[in-house]
């Protein structure tokens, strides 16, 4: 196998986030689950807008954030998501390419849509929640992807989320096949418990037949199992024969590997700020190590470190080299 | 008189900031002078973007800054200034909404031009260079600024930097009219010493002629009156009969009434980050304190705690509400 030009590539929606505190009178009001994400339409997003105080802008995705993670710790990763012909887009873009991570925007197929944004509820607790406008991001489709990108990377990591859009479904699943023929992996976050619920069957059959890394959050293998203890989730989990990491907040995570499981406490954190992002740098710290050989344990501790830096600020790309930041903890 | 509806009107540009740092390496390149603005044009702007780093986007423009600082210090601001029929439009209006001022976007003439941008470089020292596209500002003209809105005003709040834009020159020579008929008082900030001497014959007219109150750093009074020192700067605005406010960073600043010469120290800084909106903050701190009935002294110590707080972090707006800061400092 040729070496591999890319630690991971990452396919994901080309986001950018509006992001604003509120309280939870409004989160109740505006009819949002805490915590989650929901899709919105272009009037639904301009009834929270509206609803929304000062917020600032910065880029998102949740993939794309973990790439941005991976550059920022020192890896090779690259990014395929569609941005719109517009300023967000050349914002989204610059961004991605400023931290270090190869971008491809989807020029094979010029969208007319407008750049994706997330409006995102920064409530007292920390927690956030989402609200999506997906423009230009539903017409990601398998033209948008090289094959050679795929080829090129160890590991191709794709959003759950993903599976909202059906042209990016279907390029994903192309894309699924490409990497196994090429021996590379596939990692999967599966991004939200609603997006479990709402893709349940085809999200299993995935993670039986093409997923050899599986990132989630309690809540999220807990729906897709329809589970609601750690090792009901276990045995499934290792009926699947994936690699899991399923993360559980101040709890740390835990690290399934078939055989045995580990816990890694969370990293730290003087103050919750906001936790946009937190899973993102965790698979971000997570692939980092796995990449460049560190055993599971030590990867785990890794994701945890970069997901404490995205939680003490709002934004969820790092603020700070996650490879000094690593380097000052012994990591 | 008619009570008045705004303590402040605010004419400006209505800019969305693109924030990064730099070094003093990436300035010399780019052949940008620290501390200044510099307009620039679309091929101009990119390759100045392509050096730059990971960027924050936040609404910014000079009197719109100060408008939120108003609003943000508990008082009752408007702003006129024009955006573009895009995202960073809806962005800017939505932020200055947020924070409780009355937003004008002259929407009498909707412009097709896209929303102003300001590519501002943030160098380890904390200042801040600036490259600014204009964009819809260009278009702002007469037919957008309604005459009452300026007799609802004690202050109206003009820019220096308006006197780039020919249209929008007329439209203030115009308000300026319109104010000094109804009895109010005009304020104007020279915004930087590249303004100031480009423009001098006519602001020197403006000041003479229509400016009731007028702020300044120490570069920017030098370069208007061609000066080199205190003394001679404060005997030519004694000459022009205006209540002059010179800032003067560390130093503090010096508030000129035709009589007598007030020295107020800077408030202090924990560390300085970002001097984006300094100057505009003291404005705000002084036109609050100013319209509220507050002594010359005092208005011109919200100034100077209002600007420290804005240079404690990224981004040219509060972070924190101003009113509160000033009630915990006894002012």
């Amino acid at each position: 196998m040729a070496e591999a030009r890319f630690d991971v590539l990452g396919i994901g929606s080309a986001i950018v986030d509006i992001i604003a505190r509120a309280d939870e009178g409004t989160l109740a009001d505006l009819g949002l689950i805490k915590g989650t994400m929901a899709l919105t339409d272009a009037a639904k997003a301009k009834a929270i807008y509206d609803r929304m105080g000062s917020a600032i802008e910065v880029s998102g995705g949740s993939a794309a954030n973990t790439m941005a993670g991976i550059a920022s710790l020192g890896g090779s990763p690259c990014f395929i998501g569609k941005v719109g012909p517009d300023k967000l887009g050349e914002i989204f873009a610059h961004e991605i390419k400023a931290v270090g991570v190869e971008f491809h925007g989807g020029e094979a197929r010029p969208t007319q849509r407008p750049t994706a944004t997330c409006l995102i509820l920064v409530t007292p607790d920390g927690q956030r929640t989402m609200n999506t406008f997906l423009g230009a991001c539903t017409e990601l489709g398998p033209t948008d992807i090289d094959p050679e990108l795929l080829k090129a990377a160890q590991v191709t990591y794709i959003e759950g989320y993903q599976w909202d859009t059906p042209a990016a479904k279907e390029a994903i699943r192309k894309s699924c096949h490409t990497v196994k023929s090429a021996g590379r992996q596939v990692a999967l976050t599966l991004s939200d418990p609603f997006v479990a619920d709402r893709h349940r069957a085809e999200l299993l059959g995935l993670v039986r037949d093409d997923v050899d890394i599986l990132f989630a959050n309690q809540d999220e293998i807990f729906t897709l199992y329809q589970v609601s203890d750690l090792d009901a989730a276990a045995a499934r989990l290792r009926e699947a024969k994936v690699l899991a990491i399923v993360t559980r907040s101040a709890e740390g995570a835990m690290v399934f590997d078939g055989k045995t499981t580990l816990t890694v406490p969370a990293a730290p954190v003087a103050k919750v700020v906001d936790t946009t992002g937190a899973g993102d740098l965790f698979a971000a710290g997570f692939l980092y190590g796995y990449t460049h050989g560190r055993d599971l344990a030590h990867c785990a501790r890794i994701g945890a470190m970069a997901a404490a830096e995205v939680i003490g600020h709002m934004g969820a790309r790092p603020e700070v080299p996650l490879r000094d930041l690593m380097a000052k903890n012994g990591l």
